[in-house]
């Protein structure tokens, strides 16, 4: 498949392609001329884009070390007035124009009005948002072609981050639905960078391509099944899902408002475990509960780790059995496929007809993926009472896993953020590795192993045997060859509202692993 | 109508009545015939029955000063070694049993087993808990002869008690469906110890008359429209609804579960501010949340009044504004009618037909209360994508809210806890004082002013014109002569999570109106 072909958008009927053609329109006319890959790379680029912005030429090698930095440096050369905000985010505004063509990673574009920004604040950290964190005066959508539309005002996260001094100057592309492991929209399909036979992930996935072409520091995705974990995995770059609620979901565009069965989480997706942990302190520090009565004011608690031995942790186990500051055990996991079911359902108590409604409304076609996750047998539709049922279901599971939990005597699990690295496109089939922790609302990270899929190494050594019809069709979606400079990614998680504590465990494991 | 006939539980078909006969006279049976009244104080009882306990004789004036004793005063004292836990659990657990003769108040009698977990453990507190929360090996009821059932365990509430040292005795008596503020059911109608013409209140109202008569110091109930504050108003009790799912509501029993678009808060019942708080801190100093998956860990904050001066009440003006620790404003309430018609519409999602099925099953009889509460305009039937439009729209109102409420600039808001004194049997039908604050979760506490009701004073001094049906429904039941002797209650709320500042400013309000 050519280039073109691949980072191609939804389709539909003829009146949705005039409009899509409008809306892409639009962005394309934002991105300079003096941004623009010469038509020769992108004519067939290589599957590994993420060197691109070095050897394009487009960027100077200031800029270029400056998109080099975390969240965190970018704040202390700032404080330290060794780097200007506007250098900053020219830097990256710049990079992020350049990521958005070679991965379809953007929705909307504004980086004159973002230097416009840095000019006027004293700043202290710059950020873009997700396509479905409305930013006023700029380009939101809920995943579908009828839901894009010019934000009239901040959505709560983006209130607070402003008043942070955060800079603003993208929006990041998403999937349709905003529930594919996967993000091909109205704007292109999100290619991962670092092989673009495969997808970034989802929904976030424009955040994640973007971050780890470097076109940003940090960025902010939403997370309701995996939609900042699965991303940040495939693209290796750090996401954070924190419990629900506590970080503030007011205003963030949904297509099933009071759809309360299940709640999506906005967490920070940056480039350093650092980086989460300034996201999260500077966003709680503003006491967004203040706001919004639906937010929680539970603190933010990151334990001394120096004083505690962690317990348990089921992979990596030679690295870690070999440091003396983690106690490694197996982690039985609690009925996931009961859980897995139930999730499901609840995503879309009604049947997908929301869905299909909207689809209609703006003659967009049903990507596979769309009609695969608001199918029976796990999607069906409900009335009041079934709808009780199901949710008592949810909390009944989530009762026995706690009591599981400390069955297990365990304070974080480290396990796989889903059932390989990045996935070819139109396949991500199997969300139970994310999803399970979003139903439980354990809070997790994704970060990179510092590995990578390399086909000579990574063959199976016997033939698997696959343990339900999801593994059957995960297993045959394996080839080593096409998995190559695929980052490989983990995830810790620990019991809801163990925020800090996963953070904690996230500095250690990260730093034996990576010794 | 005679005493006999007013205290009578609710009737059905002929196999109801057979098996109501059973549950009751296994009641009946728990009380020993030591503590059973003289008939002739039972044929025709005062319409105050408060001070029978002192002149019936069945209590010495040793168990009479003990019963005097709140729940700190009792704590303090078994600290100190000058009372035994025996001691107390004996004397309040004789006293509930003449409360129940009187009242209809209890479900279940277990002073026996009380003595015997007073004698084991060193005990620090004692409680009783409602009937609807279940105590392991006692009676306890959803509110249906077809839920009443012997519980195999301990409710996550009962749980943390028991192992703080609480003492159980009783469970106490509440309405059909849990949801009137009345308190009729299979056991009994539940009488107001002030005047027995009026209703306790309810949901809670078997405990509230309880500890009105002083047969218990300490209670438990749950609020999910005004279950705490209604009946402890009516009785002239202090009873504090704190925000919902801070203390454990695991494990109570409910008919409707997986029904999370409103939630019940647990909270204490008891006859001082001051047990209020020892409950809160007792219990919140349990971490309920490390059992249980669905509880907030949110700290619990009394802020030191004596450095900042309360913002704007609007009621006991003169007094208030006397003091020097007081800002007296008026408050001005946000939309209260659609809030009600929100929070009426939540309660039965299914438009009524879980509560239709279990009448049915049991042969039991639709009481008028339950008919009008499952009713339209405000109850009607939901499919999934109708229950998200309901909870989104509560979600709208409780954010509109809470930017009102900043608007007002006020600490806290002090307000009737229903529109009048303790009404007369059969006839409330307006949750609006108290069902708005769990709409938006906002706690309160409710509290006798120190006055009662007086048919010398309390007469209109102008012919009232309505503001509304309710409120012409409400000024027709007013008649000054028929509420004498009733306790005035005020409530005071705050804002969301701001349980903290509420006991606060109880403890400041109280101090200045009874001064």
């Amino acid at each position: 498949m050519s280039f073109r072909e691949k980072i191609k958008g939804v389709g539909g009927d003829a009146l949705y392609e005039v409009k899509a053609r409008i809306f892409q329109e639009q962005l394309e006319a934002k991105i300079p001329a003096s941004l623009r890959l010469p038509p020769a790379i992108l004519e067939d680029p290589p599957l590994d884009v993420t060197h691109i912005p070095e050897t394009c030429g487009l960027l100077t090698p200031q800029e270029l070390a400056i998109t080099e930095l975390d969240a965190t440096a970018v704040c202390q050369k700032i404080a330290a007035g060794q780097l200007t905000a506007v250098d900053a985010v020219t830097a990256f505004g710049k990079r992020a124009a350049i990521a958005h063509q070679l991965t379809a990673c953007l929705m909307d574009f504004f980086l004159d009005e973002g230097i416009k920004q840095a000019q006027q604040l004293d700043e202290y950290f710059r950020k873009e948002g997700k396509g479905m964190l409305p930013i006023k005066g700029t380009v939101g959508s809920s995943g579908f072609l009828v839901s894009i539309e010019t934000s009239t005002e901040d959505c709560d996260m983006i209130r607070i981050l402003r008043s942070l001094g955060a800079v603003f100057y993208v929006k990041t592309n998403q999937p349709q639905t905003l529930m594919h492991l996967e993000s091909k929209s109205t704007y292109g399909r999100v290619l991962n960078p670092h092989n673009t036979d495969l997808t970034a992930g989802g929904s976030s996935g424009g955040e994640s391509a973007l971050v780890a072409m470097k076109g940003s520091c940090i960025g902010v995705g939403t997370d309701g099944g995996g939609s900042i974990r699965c991303p940040c995995a495939h693209c290796g770059i750090y996401g954070f899902r924190p419990s629900c609620r506590t970080t503030p979901l007011h205003g963030v565009l949904w297509y099933q408002p009071g759809q309360d069965g299940f709640y999506s989480s906005v967490g920070p997706m940056c480039r350093s475990a650092r980086d989460m942990r300034l996201f999260l302190e500077a966003v709680l520090g503003a006491n967004p509960a203040l706001q919004d009565p639906d937010a929680l004011p539970v603190p933010l608690k990151v334990p001394d780790l120096t004083q505690k031995k962690l317990q348990s942790l089921k992979w990596a186990k030679a690295k870690l059995e070999a440091s003396s500051e983690v106690e490694v055990g197996d982690y039985t996991p609690y009925d996931h496929d009961r859980g897995y079911s139930i999730v499901r359902a609840l995503y879309f108590e009604d049947g997908g007809a929301t869905v299909r409604r909207l689809l209609k409304e703006g003659g967009e076609e049903m990507l596979p993926l769309t009609e695969w996750v608001i199918s029976p047998p796990h999607v069906r539709d409900h009335d009041a009472a079934q709808v009780w049922k199901l949710r008592d279901e949810r909390d009944n599971y989530r009762r026995e896993y706690s009591d599981h939990w400390w069955s297990q005597n365990v304070d974080v699990v480290l396990c796989p953020p889903f059932p390989g690295t990045a996935s070819r496109h139109d396949t991500a089939k199997y969300w139970g590795y994310t999803a399970i922790w979003n139903l439980l609302d354990y809070p997790g990270t994704a970060f990179p192993s510092g590995l990578v899929a390399d086909p000579a190494i990574d063959i199976y050594q016997e033939s698997p045997s696959p343990m339900s019809a999801a593994d059957e069709y995960n297993l045959s979606l394996y080839d080593a060859a096409a998995f190559k400079g695929a980052p490989v990614s983990l995830q810790i998680v620990s019991r809801i509202f163990n925020d800090g504590l996963v953070l904690a465990a996230q500095e250690v494991i990260e730093r034996i692993l990576k010794s």
